[in-house]
């Protein structure tokens, strides 16, 4: 039979997890998404339907339940790794584990006036999400990416657009002044290995800052291209926090086109456009150290 | 001929208009979602296919451009006024006017130190969205309601559920403590007439109130019901706003479900808790000042 | 106080039950989507949070399940029909019930050959859903709409538009020949009383053949507007079925534009055409008998 | 500097062609969803925005709309392979060129009788929709996947799943009879290089097979568990299919939750389900054969 079993895994996705912490009267919230996904010795339940090697999705759930209680839930990355050791450590037949986490912020809600300032009352900040995806293998071996998605950002000057290749297709006329928009997700590689990341690791600061590096190199990028912009971008991080050794972008260019007003006895100077759903530029890339170290299966 | 027509109305709906207004070197912006819908002597287009009193949905999307440029974009129920105003007041066979308009909020972003400080740069602020829907008829009557939607919010503990009705298909627990979420959509109807939606009538700091009273009532109330907590929302925005007369709530409750832990030799004590998605209950409502003026079309 | 409650509903939405029913070795599959809400001397639970009239939505929940046991899931309608009446029947504090369901279509999975037929397996089957909405009420008042949504339709071929209104605004150029395209919601009431509503009532029936009739008059009409397409949908229904005696939609115009190839040296003769998302037409009309009975509540 | 590009690409997503054909009276209807993202001499771009090497995503939108006309759009892997080898044959800067079609169904509106037979109406065909992904290189080299996604398709009976491990986090029972249900996301590659992939390649052929297998294989596999129904579909293609040498699978196992109907006095034999939403089993896999040639870029 020339049919084999290529690569496979298994999990649990999407385990909605709320943890609160009660310090004194003032609550804390962690509001988070848990998938883990299993891989190993996992050929007889695809050949035979046995499932002794399986460690059911439904305990995957549990332990992300039970784990937020015992363990609390600090950064999610290591909340990621504690699962993800967990499983490969617990389970021999378990070789590798990949767990990805959401995380969903909020503040909270300002009261004016007096000492009855809520304490446990909370509002979703934003659409924007933090993310990370760890492994972890039987040999030891473990990756960190901490990343962000759905941070949308706008440029309403700034940014130009001319000296492309034109063909017989081409209509676009170029522009020295247009909107750059785009909705940031980037992924960045922890360049530790897995001794690396213990107590002591602070993935807090370091999201902070990776973030607040997107932000002011979109911000303070004139852009000739979108591409210079997330390359500007990954630089940035890399100049600025040696604990990352890579990171990679998917930018959609959400397009703004200046409306034609000239039908109707008006000018535009850059002031009116259509946002347009789609078609939309995507633009994809990474920007690494060139000693960064083997990227194993972080990406994956 | 037994069949008739009954209420029609037809029109361009989700025209995302994005207006950028330079003030020197530092930049505003507005980002709105135009949805307009008209009504008059459309018996006609129905029964025989003539367009004759049809002012086109395609024209109604370039007036929303346009108008963005000759008038520019001011509060959103000041913009959907004139556009109301004008569907009735240029077309004789366009008796009313439906204007509604999204507006989805961007902030600056902070750039550390320095002259660099960017202007003309912006990151999305939030998943709540603004809304407003006016109404214009040819007898001159307005009305305007104003509100928003998605606005998330989470009390963590001061919620309270018990004492209610008992029957055959009851398993629900009481419960003394529990989290209380919601993602509230209010809309707000404004007690004037046409001939107050002036330039002197400031929608910008009666949106920006009833904001905050929704925000402060929901994380003062000590509730006992999901319902408790809606109406004292809007008592709250009645008691604190002349200029309203009566607000509408739908109010899911976003359920946080206490994970039994006790299989794994843990306990729970309000802290670790399952983000339900569906089913979810709905509580929907209306509080107002019992000399309201007739609401006329104002919630169509 | 001048401040007062106004109209109000709630209860539980979206639960989502699947019941199966084996006939011999022959399943048969029912899948529906129940959001009831109910009404009633509910001025307490807003005002002190008294939970003394309400009825949980836990066990609204349960109930539906509990329902689909009992009694089975024949039509939908009857199906709400049955909740409808147990919460209004069974509950004092309740007066008025209000029960949404959506179903979602399966077909069996055709296989090839032999006895082995299964028969027990299934294929979902399209994006169209059909719904209903039931009101019933303690004065035995009793209101029925069907419906469905997403129905996805398109003429490539016998659409025109022309003869509208030109201002100051208009750019559009008239057409003889457009693809008219939309997703067909409609909703349509049935003029039945509530002992009209028994066992003895087809409501399958009776949405397969208002379904057919849309189809096909959507189909067989030659277009002048969408609100033309629309009444003549609205028409059929009505003068094939007796037992409806209003019908509503809502359809959006899904606009086809003809690319210009013209920059590329290509014709395109009605041929190739853009599928864009926003912003859309959106035509809402209602056709009804002259002597319809009044609606009530039923389009709430 | 030690930071550098890695890899990268651009291009225009979900650029939405509908296409039609008359045949005589006879309309047939394309309707498809293309991205192009394309690869190559892109560091300068990067690294200070001349925008020399690049083929802007405007541009590959018009190619997108002019090949339909000149070329028309026959099955998508087809035109996907046009696409693909028109930028990387055309543009010496571009190297790699990847285009992911997605299609969408539609079948005729049936009319009863006569010879009115509608020939240019369409109702949109479920909401599965076929896809597929082609990469070619300036070395000439091709791949070919094509796909499907969102097939949803449920066992009611003939699945079971017990003697999996039970760890300190288990609460699971085992069962032997279940509601197995899945939204199939499968792609399959072609074995050909890319001069087998010219006009005599039956891509249609080849899809509808494919299609036949997942869907008989799922129906007629009795399942312990979801990967081995994952792996008896996989199995069935690559006996059946001898142009495919792999296939990938993702599949959430849509849990359908026997509800417990014992505090209402009820029995629930495998009759009424919770269609549950979140969180979800999600089994991930590949079938191949132990010859397949190498993949290269195929799945990227």
């Amino acid at each position: 039979m020339p049919v084999i079993l290529g690569p496979n895994r298994y999990g649990k996705a999407e385990t909605r997890v709320v943890r609160v912490v009660r310090d004194g009267g003032v609550h804390h919230i962690k509001d988070i998404n848990v998938s883990s996904a299993l891989s190993g010795d996992m050929a007889d339940v695809h050949l035979t339907g046995s499932n002794e090697a399986v460690l059911p999705t439904d305990t995957q759930k549990n332990t992300a339940f039970a784990f937020a209680r015992k363990h609390g839930i600090g950064q999610i990355e290591d909340f990621a790794l504690l699962l993800a050791r967990h499983y490969v450590g617990s389970q021999p037949t378990i070789g590798h584990a990949r767990v990805e986490i959401e995380e969903y912020g909020w503040r909270r809600i300002p009261v004016s006036g007096g000492p009855s300032e809520p304490r446990h009352s909370f509002v979703r900040d934003g659409q924007e999400v933090r993310t990370c995806v760890v492994h972890h293998d039987e040999d030891g071996r473990t990756t960190v990416v901490s990343g962000l998605k759905d941070l949308v950002v706008l440029n309403s000057t700034g940014s130009e657009f001319h000296g492309y290749i034109e063909d017989e297709y081409t209509t676009l006329k170029p522009t020295t002044d247009r909107i750059l928009a785009t909705a940031v997700s980037a992924q960045w590689r922890h360049s530790g290995e897995s001794h690396d990341f213990g107590a002591s690791y602070d993935f807090g600061t370091s999201y902070d800052e990776v973030r607040r590096c997107l932000l002011e190199a979109f911000a303070g990028t004139h852009s000739l291209s979108l591409q210079q912009t997330l390359y500007a971008m990954g630089r940035r991080v890399l100049d600025t926090r040696e604990e990352v050794c890579e990171i990679r972008f998917a930018m959609p260019n959400k397009h703004h086109f200046l409306v034609d007003l000239a039908p109707f006895g008006l000018d535009n100077d850059n002031e009116v456009y259509y946002a347009a759903d789609r078609p939309y530029g995507l633009i994809e890339g990474a920007v690494l150290r060139d000693d960064a170290p083997d990227a194993a299966f972080a990406w994956e």
